[in-house]
């Protein structure tokens, strides 16, 4: 495979945040550790340590974590030779409060995520993070979403604002493999920084769709170990570096190990395997925010049709996370639509 | 996508098949009624019905079915009204007498399933089902492991014995897109007969790897529901079925009635989840057969050595089925390399 750039490519491993959904929040520092160390001896680049839904996301809104992540990110920390420690900020969910919090406990990188249309509000936290000296990076989410053109607007701001990589975030796993391509390379041809690439797998596309943005040019690439992160779980770690190896492109991860320890300290703990199902099937297929699927299926009692119809027509609409309402005004007008035969 | 076929795309759901080895061969003929009857109101074109080894597989060797196969094609025949009931048949395994009676009961298509080196072998049971009046396609195994010309020489003998179809069999996961592409494209440019593509997902790339497939002219896919196969599964049938939706590609298959049963009738009676395990991740690694895979484990302790790297040097030799024998020569060899230092 030819690479469209020759810049070494960084591995973000995201089961400590992304994966924090699966189990509920519930990490202990105990496991936080114990796959820091793993990760961190395998040779991983970057580890991801945060509530789901970013630093301050431990809210009844958006699940209790069972341990404070500061205290996550402080034994990730200690437990690294090599690996720094990122953390993921939501503007709005996590506060400047909570990134210098966490670059004092050692925190290195932030990656400051916004929907794919609203990349203004990162200024502040990218500023702030570039002032404390972290590195800072932009996560433009459900970049499905969006038109390309109006991706690499958005990509641009965040470059303007000091952020040292943009990454492509297929949050809702909807991508498909031409999507990714035209997606990167237009960022590869607009931008001067690096270019990252986050997958999700409820489309089964996972590696492939990575390795097409390895392909054009993107040095940021997530994984998650065992697959542990929302919806499918992410670009499996070591199936990736399996595949990278193949392909003869080398990252500087030891494949045994990381395998060694998706089996022997990640699988023991997941609470269910990270199959496709039908959730996660339809919010790729819908390209829908997975918090959108409970309100469909109540949504969809109530007016007795199916919430697949109803998360498909929220997903042509292009829906941003808070829209819940809009998915009853949908089953509303679809059962008005269903009983007038039309 | 554009595609190399303007023909129509025909789907073989493998999950009562190949998905046989995942139940050790313990399908009921109440689950196999209700699997065929749901897979044949969502329009699945052909249901392959046999012991996972194919016919007369159900023996100590290969393991023992709990019902009879026979009783499971018949039961399958009954409840399909559209679908057409498949067989698998490895020659040696299985025998004419199996194929006559299969054909008796109602299934009209036999694969005949040989190494990859070794299509000679299918030319009397390719012919006897062409007398019988069934539909005939070849299947080569592990289809990774020899040069493109070698594979193309194969088909074209399959395709002189009066073979409807050719198949890419990635029997142990390990093709990647590029090889897929080249492979495909060598059997479009060489027969004249359909292509088909059978994918394993042991690197995760089942779908994206039958969308090359599809992409370069193959009309014949395999599926599994649920992604119920041997390995990490095959090609899971509902997302793949999203994916050709989302892409514009219509098979003639009901996207929301494959979810439902994949969900509500498979799902349950799966012992495991297919997700992709150690296990499974270096059989699609190495590029060999999941019945070494016990045997490396086996060497390994007894030699001291890490039974990845048994089957690493197994794949290198292209190991066939039956040589086992050659795990231990590798483990012997291994392990007198690491004591002398070399």
């Amino acid at each position: 495979m030819e690479r469209r750039s020759d810049k070494p490519i960084k591995v973000t491993e995201v089961c400590l945040r992304d994966g924090s959904h699966v189990v509920a929040h519930q990490f202990t520092v105990e496991q936080v550790q114990k796959i820091a160390q793993g990760l961190d001896e395998a040779g991983v680049h970057y580890i991801e340590v945060s509530h789901g839904d970013g630093l301050g996301g431990s809210t009844i809104q958006y699940g209790r974590s069972l341990v404070n992540e500061m205290a996550l990110i402080e034994a990730a920390v200690a437990a690294c030779k090599q690996a720094k420690v990122a953390v993921l900020l939501i503007p709005g969910v996590g506060t400047v409060h909570e990134l210098k919090q966490a670059n004092k406990l050692g925190a290195s990188l932030v990656r400051v995520a916004t929907h794919v249309t609203e990349a203004d509000v990162s200024a502040q936290h990218i500023h702030l993070a570039r002032e404390l000296g972290m590195e800072a990076c932009g996560f433009l989410m459900m970049a499905h979403s969006a038109p390309v053109d109006k991706l690499v607007e958005q990509a641009k701001r965040m470059e303007s604002y000091g952020a040292q990589a943009v990454y492509v975030t297929d949050s809702a796993g909807a991508l498909l493999p031409e999507g990714v391509r035209e997606r990167i390379r237009a960022l590869r041809d607009s931008l001067d920084i690096e270019i990252g690439f986050h997958a999700h797998n409820n489309l089964s596309l996972a590696i492939a769709n990575t390795l097409v943005a390895i392909e054009e040019g993107a040095t940021r690439i997530d994984g998650s170990v065992r697959c542990l992160g929302a919806g499918a779980g992410n670009a499996q770690t070591e199936v990736l570096i399996a595949v990278l190896q193949r392909l003869g492109i080398e990252v500087g991860i030891d494949l045994y190990k990381m395998m060694d320890l998706a089996e022997d300290i990640v699988g023991p703990i997941l609470p269910h395997a990270q199959e496709i199902n039908k959730g996660s099937l339809v919010l790729g297929y819908a390209g829908v925010y997975s918090s959108f699927l409970l309100h469909a299926e109540r949504a969809g009692k109530r007016f007795g049709i199916d919430p697949r119809d109803i998360l498909l027509e929220v997903g042509r609409r292009k829906a941003v996370g808070g829209q819940e309402d809009l998915i009853i005004d949908v089953a509303q007008e679809w059962a008005q639509i269903q009983r007038a035969g039309v």
